[in-house]
């Protein structure tokens, strides 16, 4: 049984109030696959890069226990390349480029070792090139998480609809949700989009937590309030990456479960953001992830004999 | 021992995506007093009103156990009057009309049946007024809660700066947070508003629950989501008005305590905007309460065994 995580393999240049980086690497499976690491380690990576991208960091990956075989690397051509800047309230921000190279004719490929794959987690990318990777798998895996964005929504809304009737839990912003149901109330919203084909939905809102939503349940997770959010770049990646994560190492699907998931990725999410790029999610021990699941189990437990 | 409620009793005349409605009765006392009811049932109200505010209304005050030995009606005078019209999204609105009346020269009188005071809800007023009334009372109550907005801290951030200092307890929203300590993280806007007096600080985020800061501990409570958001008129008060009804219900403060006292002032609130004005206060069961009460632990529980 494995797990396997498509995304971006990427660089990225990023400005923050708080200073700014050349290139450093990023992208969504990158975020995913260091994130899924602490809890699970066969991760298989499905990306392309170009022959640009130094092999010390595919090393890197390699030491967290991922698995790369699926990692294109083409040559001659150029790794997928995003800039940008975040405005003071770190939580929007401008792109200043956006350099598609390898990822404009991205075409996934699934290794043989990878067809025993349990666990799907289909980063942000077209839904055409999310769908591919489905079809690809000679066996539908027990569960598919799929994360998009509201770009997708604006300029091929019916791919991505296609795509999410075939996943079984869906993560996007409080806006993206709106987006996509028409709805404004996240509860009309979520009720919408459970009819079209995920059971689960989990509702990102950055530093005010996540709402899961299945069936006829809900649940809030809170966000751990910070002093400092020193550069949000991969912070939703991290946070999917976490929860299949600790899925795939506990290994049973269920709405506990799923909650438990959620703050192992809130946690992570929390970690990635206190320092630039990956540079805080490559060197974390157990002792300070289980440190900081306390902290949220503190944060938000109450007791009331009603 | 008693519990004081300050605040305005007043008219409101609402309208919203699902309709509008007359003069009904509002103000901060009125929501956070019919709050309180459910779990103190001898709160005092310290307010004024004019002779146009109709004695029924003033009666279901004591139907719900409130005394109003402290609300004065001015002969010849007319009640405050607001009037707002909400925007589709319910978060924001624009204020239509304003007539102080009353409040212009509101002195608030202390009946000395209400000496007793162990527990003083500050509404939103004046600073000066709430101020007045704590110098008012002859014993410094054991629980001193206020609530505030951005409209004093824009016109007389001086005289609310005097006021926090005497209080154990503030409650503001998110805004408001940063715009009183000039801080954007509410991590840090808390650390200093921590300095100003209060020994704890609630921030209200609404759709997105609260958070409560002491010392070194943050709590993060959820808001319930809910399908419809009817009129958010009131919601702030009756939180208020619920948690410190808890409170003095239970006698001791500390931090559990306040705690549970923020869901049970979230579930009022989460009752108060599903219909206009008081209407669903008014009448709710004690089951209906504590069937709410148990969405909230339902919603926010996750178990992890760290």
């Amino acid at each position: 049984m494995s797990l396997i995580i498509i995304g971006t393999v990427a660089f990225d240049a990023i400005e923050t109030p708080f200073g700014k980086t050349d290139k450093i690497v990023g992208g969504a499976a990158t975020y995913a696959s260091l994130a899924a690491s602490y809890f699970y380690n066969k991760a298989k990576i499905v990306a392309v890069v170009g022959d640009d991208f130094p092999k010390a960091d595919i090393d890197s990956f390699k030491d967290h226990g991922i698995d790369t075989e699926g990692l294109q690397v083409k040559a001659g051509e150029k790794s997928f390349f995003w800039s940008g800047k975040y405005h003071n309230d770190m939580n929007s921000r401008d792109t200043l480029i956006t350099e598609l190279n390898v990822l404009e004719n991205f075409d996934p490929i699934i290794p043989e070792s990878y067809q025993d794959c349990e666990y799907l987690m289909l980063g942000n990318l077209t839904p055409q090139v999310q769908q591919t990777v489905i079809k690809r798998l000679k066996n539908r895996p027990k569960l598919i998480v799929m994360d998009t964005m509201n770009f997708w929504m604006d300029i091929m809304m019916d791919d991505l609809l296609e795509t999410i009737k075939l996943v079984d839990v869906l993560t996007i912003n409080d806006a993206e949700a709106r987006q996509l149901s028409g709805e404004y109330s996240l509860v009309k919203a979520a009720k919408k989009i459970l009819t079209m084909g995920p059971k689960y939905l989990i509702i990102k809102k950055g530093e005010h937590g996540a709402l899961l939503f299945h069936e006829d349940k809900i649940f809030s997770a809170p966000a751990l309030p910070l002093a400092e959010v020193f550069d949000p770049t991969g912070a939703g990646d991290t946070f999917a990456g976490g929860f299949i994560g600790y899925l795939a190492k506990v290994g049973t699907i269920n709405f506990n479960n799923m909650k438990n998931a959620i703050i192992y990725g809130s946690a992570l999410a929390s970690f990635c953001v206190e320092k630039f790029g990956t540079e805080k999610l490559l060197n974390l021990t157990e002792e300070e992830v289980a440190a900081r699941i306390q902290e949220f189990v503190n944060l938000s437990a109450f007791t009331i004999e009603a």
